[in-house]
């Protein structure tokens, strides 16, 4: 399998510890996104939608979202599982994913950001927004795993909701937002972290780091 | 059970015809956004995000994210289901909706827009950017099934592609994009529309609908 990515790209960096969980060999295939490969139109071909991550399979087929992505490893190759059993407990895991997938990353992602700068909004307000959009969602990821003992975010094995905290407090930092105000959610980043699957996938370990 | 929504909240109105396609009866709480009923403490003990929906089970437990709250009935109550069997197809529906979930929709929300103009941005720039942000993902999408023979989205039964498609393109128009330029998403459109699961959950057909 290829997995076309950037290294700071957290949906990349995501699907980069799914891999690492599940211990499979993948080739990584760097697009610089600043500066703009991903709108080459041989990338455009893979994934219409100019972004990164996009997984293929050694048959060709293409498949782009990073949760997407996820769900489908976890479906063909179940061990280790990144969801619980229990359908409530999926679905708790799955929104506190959705949070940083849906209502936070894609906020403030590089295209967004750029956006912003073309209608007129000046870089401290563009900075301000980013970290805004960080706030607001980890503010709702700490209350929702408040009363979950950890050390990870559910219980002790990891899930989608670790692999998409670890890359969203990174962005956070390089955000200026100050972290110490999620102490649980830096509970199970640290503990996250200490694992291979994660240490491994980090931005500054890939080969295309800057 | 209990639904806490918003007539207009394309979010809710994904959840709406998900239980409407499962057969579920579910009493609707609306709540106000725009009156900002949703930063009600009340609310806010309910999902600390201040968003719709949230899916109150008769136990008291309480589901938030309209996707994991999807995937969450179609797993509690698989008929008819709202993904299909193989996984590549389901990595194929998951990316059609998260394109929409992730990358469209929470752009353009009304607490990102507020958030704009808190910042400065004339309201013609803020319906330039939410026009943007519709004819992005709706271009992606339109070019992901442009080989899927329809009528819907990915074949002859609703998806969870469906459910996120309708109430965005609903979105769409409020914000004066034309959709014409999306000829294979119409059509899905037009196909779902004339199911009676999508046409109870219309946001005019509320109780809340002004």
């Amino acid at each position: 399998m290829k997995l076309h990515g950037y290294f700071r790209s957290s949906a990349s960096y995501r699907v980069r510890i799914a891999l690492n969980l599940k211990g499979l060999r993948c080739d990584h295939l760097p697009h610089h996104l600043r500066k703009g490969e991903q709108r080459d139109p041989a990338f455009l071909a893979i994934n219409p939608q100019g972004l990164v991550p996009a997984l293929e399979e050694d048959t060709g087929a293409i498949l782009t979202q990073s949760l997407a992505i996820i769900e489908w490893l976890d479906e063909t190759c179940p061990e280790p599982p990144l969801l619980p059993n229990e359908p409530m407990q999926r679905a708790r895991v799955r929104a506190f994913a959705d949070v940083l997938a849906c209502d936070t990353h894609p906020l403030q992602n590089l295209k967004v950001l750029a956006r912003l700068r073309e209608l007129g909004l000046p870089e401290d307000k563009v900075t301000s927004w980013a970290g805004w959009a960080n706030r607001e969602g980890l503010a709702a990821c700490e209350k929702l795993i408040a009363n979950e003992p950890g050390p990870l975010c559910f219980g002790a094995a990891p899930t989608i909701a670790d692999l998409c905290l670890v890359p969203q407090l990174a962005n956070a930092r390089r955000f200026g937002v100050d972290v110490n105000a999620f102490p649980r959610l830096l509970k199970a980043e640290a503990a996250a972290r200490a694992l291979p699957a994660f240490a491994d996938a980090a931005p500054d370990r890939q080969p295309d780091a800057e």
